[in-house]
């Protein structure tokens, strides 16, 4: 079937021209540009006064983050032109190991989007917490003969990487073994340590949050990923590098980006728009999210309107504001008048369904598993900094008297981290402060990068009702108040993804936070995000993991109550 | 053994910037540039003032033109910044067939140089022609899994692409299927034939001989190769590329250049330097030479001054003279004050040495072997145009009274190439016009493509003389007067190579090429010249193979006289 494009205005990624011309598409490949007619085709589709210009490329994404299935995350973001991403399933692989790389791969085959995979190179994230699994180097080679498999995901254990740990050097070197590209994640990292970093043949960084830390990265050779994401945001600092001489060695990224996010503002079109708001070129942000993430990863024929690529091509209205009208995706029409046409959804049975589905080994909760024996000595507990994933430790008298410490006036409340992958019963406990909830609980199993079942509460009987309610469903985001269920978005796929669309799973979502309110949070506060990284002890100061509360800085185990 | 480049100037390729650096080697490895000091090292280069640049890499050159062994083509390239070339060994392939691709593979081995290869895809460049070998995709095949191949050599068989002929299509499949790349060779294919062409999956071209074709190309996604060899040369005609958009979809190559030429000229060294002079800038032809030819054959870790690249590095006392002082080839210095530090010459013994030693399979030669069967009727010609590789084709009437035809009058000789591969006594046999010769005869192996052996002269029995000499040392260039051989230079290695230095080759080369003159040819003709091409039928239009007088343009045999 031949396809001709006609009269269409195409954005030439190699050089940045804008040319008048016609695009030939031959079983789903560019087979030629120019001064092609209608004779040459089968179909013939007049684009007059529109652009053309090649899909887009998310270089790093987490589709879990989403909480959406690769379908319906595709589902979600055809419409903004996206027609590949590299994702790395980092967080269902701390939940499933290797089952969840196959879960991805096989989640994302035969849907009109391109999803490549990094694995993920840090599970566990470190040695003081319990993730489901531990992926090795040998756990990881044979996903490199998959072709959708691209490399090593980002490497983020980075110390690990300057001080040539055994292990960590293993994976480096089995992925340059097999031909493959390694990402980086090295925030704030510089001079020699970054020397060392870069020449182990680390191939990029996404967590640049200034142009001059990005500029010294693209001098030593690594490109740049600028991220703009639902939480993290840098494209506004990054803004320098939409200029020579540094535009060509950056490409858009999104990391972690929320449904309703991407249903508001869209995903890397988004991104372009803002630069272009900000003075800069749309074309060069064309550039980055095409043919430059393919150069950054090496992939060949994908990324522009030439002879030879893949028919992955955007038909806009309008250039300087991204707005979409269709898509091709391997020259078959997936988004028609902004609407993506359906599509058959993959379907996973046997036992890699049962191994995603049936993630939660624990035990059943009850409230005397988040009692803390009275003990005097100020209680070191975690200060939540609003918007920000770092936390702060503070220093707190309890009362053990009056509700087992919890103290609503003084905003202290119950935290637990309950391990729930290998049914050890272990739970970390302690205080949290800078929730705000004034009463019953919240929890989720959204809980990075192990994905442990962490709970906030007023209440111990609340937090065990809101804990065995996750149990239950197999994962979720939930608010109880009052002993029952007032909220929750279930996450049954490894407790970390919906089954079900953008839109629904934006609008439990959207439920879900907003019930905190019902349960005294402020409204500035954003529990679910906050919780979420409470137990991530790669990031300062305190953190609890099942193992108890850490100090990342030192990273150490320090006792809850300092004698 | 850790060494530091120190304050030098480095010129940073992947943004153009030069910046004062340390630059720290180990290993022969860069671990690091920035504010490193002697106490990072055992060895300490100051270079205050010069500057640091990395080692050029030329993309496309056929090491037999240069008539010299890899080893002496490296002694004479290294001290010109050269550390690394893209060698296709079509021209011995040739002859020797896959012993060929051995012996230019062996004989580039562990020398301060890294000769990558690109296998030959057009051995024979036509059915017309009788080479040493015929090369098919089985047989290129088992030469892929040699990290020095990086891909199928220039695909000049263009109308093959174009009309998807079976078992060039397989050779490139292959080439695919094996990850690599394929140069291209398409000079003056434009518009739908091009997209073809491209669309098959062609990297670049380095037939361009005017920027718009050139441009033609990048936009349609190729790499542009500006080739200035000692024959073709086109980088005047390709100056606009030099500036964006454009330039960094292009790299400088050289395809053919003669010994003499590379002493007195330089190789890459030279390309950039006359850009420079014609007002472009030396940082772009240094970004051309280095990282953009790595990114062109996607060989990663080579071409730029920065952590974890190869520490193949050129320090400068002049960056717009291209002046080089040292040259380090991963780690070791390999030229100093402008001399290459001697090294070891792969020793290649067994088969393989025997095999290119021992090309030549004909009988001996007679002057019957040059007599034509008189005839009347106009006789078809071969018409030379001085300093061009195209061909006339003319017609004289010949009287076969006096000399079997040779008229040193109108300048018509006797042609001859005689099959030498597969001992079948195969002659062609006929006239040409425009070499000048009064007397004597001249021979050579160096007949492209199928180097068979070719001899013109003013007299039959110096033309056996000649042919037979060549025959006797197993190929050469040979000028006789009056039956005596007043000059030669041996190429012993397949009939196309020396086994002597750059120096002594250059001036063997030197003096044959005077020894022209001394049997009459006038000054403004380079007989040697034309003659390698006067046997090769893709370039029009009367050539003659062993099989006759072939009319290029219509891809026939034609009968040497028009009844």
């Amino acid at each position: 079937m031949k396809l001709l494009l006609k009269n269409g205005f195409v954005v030439n990624v190699f050089t940045g021209e804008i040319e008048k011309q016609n695009v030939l598409i031959e079983d789903g490949v560019i087979t030629g540009t120019g001064g092609y007619d209608n004779s040459d085709a089968d179909i013939v589709n007049d684009v007059s006064g529109k652009y053309i210009c090649p899909g887009f490329i998310d270089g790093h994404i987490h589709i879990e983050s989403t909480m959406l299935l690769p379908c319906e995350f595709a589902r979600a973001c055809i419409s903004h032109g996206t027609t590949a991403v590299i994702a790395d399933p980092h967080e269902i692989a701390n939940v499933c190991g290797t089952d969840g790389i196959r879960f991805m791969l096989a989640a994302s085959e035969n849907i009109p989007m391109t999803v490549y995979i990094m694995l993920p190179s840090c599970v566990p994230a470190t040695n003081f917490d319990e993730a489901g699994a531990v992926l090795e180097a040998e756990d990881l080679n044979s996903f490199y003969k998959y072709p959708r498999v691209l490399g090593l995901g980002e490497l983020m254990n980075y110390p690990a990487v300057v001080s040539d740990d055994e292990k960590v050097m293993r994976k480096i070197k089995e992925a340059h073994r097999s031909g493959k590209i390694i990402n980086g994640h090295a925030p704030k990292l510089t001079g020699r340590e970054l020397d060392k970093y870069i020449a182990a043949g680390i191939n990029d960084d996404h967590e640049c949050c200034s142009s001059d830390e990005a500029i010294e990265r693209i001098r030593k050779g690594q490109w740049i990923m600028i991220r703009e994401g639902t939480a993290a945001r840098n494209l506004i600092d990054m803004l320098p590098l939409f200029d020579a001489p540094y535009s060509h060695r950056c490409i858009l990224v999104t990391d972690d980006k929320h449904p309703a996010d991407i249903i508001e503002n869209g995903h890397i079109d988004s991104i372009i728009r803002k630069a272009a708001a900000n003075g800069k070129s749309t074309v060069t942000g064309i550039q980055m999210a095409t043919i430059q993430a393919a150069q950054c990863f090496g992939l060949k024929g994908v990324g522009a309107v030439a002879p030879g690529y893949a028919a992955n091509l955007l038909v806009l209205d309008n250039l300087d504001e991204i707005k979409i009208n269709e898509v091709y995706y391997y020259g078959s029409k997936v988004c028609e008048n902004g609407r993506v046409i359906e599509f058959e959804s993959p379907v996973i049975s046997g036992p890699l369904r049962e191994s995603v589905l049936s993630s939660f080994r624990m035990p059943v909760l009850s409230a005397d598993n988040f009692m803390l024996t009275p003990h005097t000595g100020k209680c070191r507990t975690i200060g939540v900094i609003p918007g920000q994933l770092i936390t702060e430790e503070l220093f707190f008298d309890i009362d053990f008297s009056i509700n087992n410490g919890i103290d609503t006036n003084r905003d202290l409340l119950k935290l637990a981290v309950c391990e729930r992958h290998h049914n050890t019963g272990h739970i970390g406990l302690g205080f949290i402060h800078g929730i705000g909830l004034k009463q019953g609980a919240i929890a989720s199993s959204v809980s990075h990068d192990s994905h442990n079942l962490i709970i906030i509460g007023a209440s111990e009987e609340d937090m065990a009702i809101a804990g065995n309610r996750i149990r239950e469903i197999g994962g979720g985001n939930v608010v109880v108040k009052e002993g029952r269920i007032i909220a929750e978005m279930p996450l049954p796929i490894a407790g970390l993804m919906s089954d079900q669309s953008a839109e629904c799973a934006a609008s439990q979502n959207y439920k879900v936070r907003n019930a905190v309110y019902e349960v005294g949070v402020p409204k500035d506060i954003e529990p679910f995000m906050n919780m979420a990284f409470v137990s991530l002890p790669v990031i300062p100061s305190l953190k609890m993991t099942t193992m108890g509360l850490i100090d990342v800085n030192r990273q150490e185990i320090v006792p809850l109550f300092e004698d």
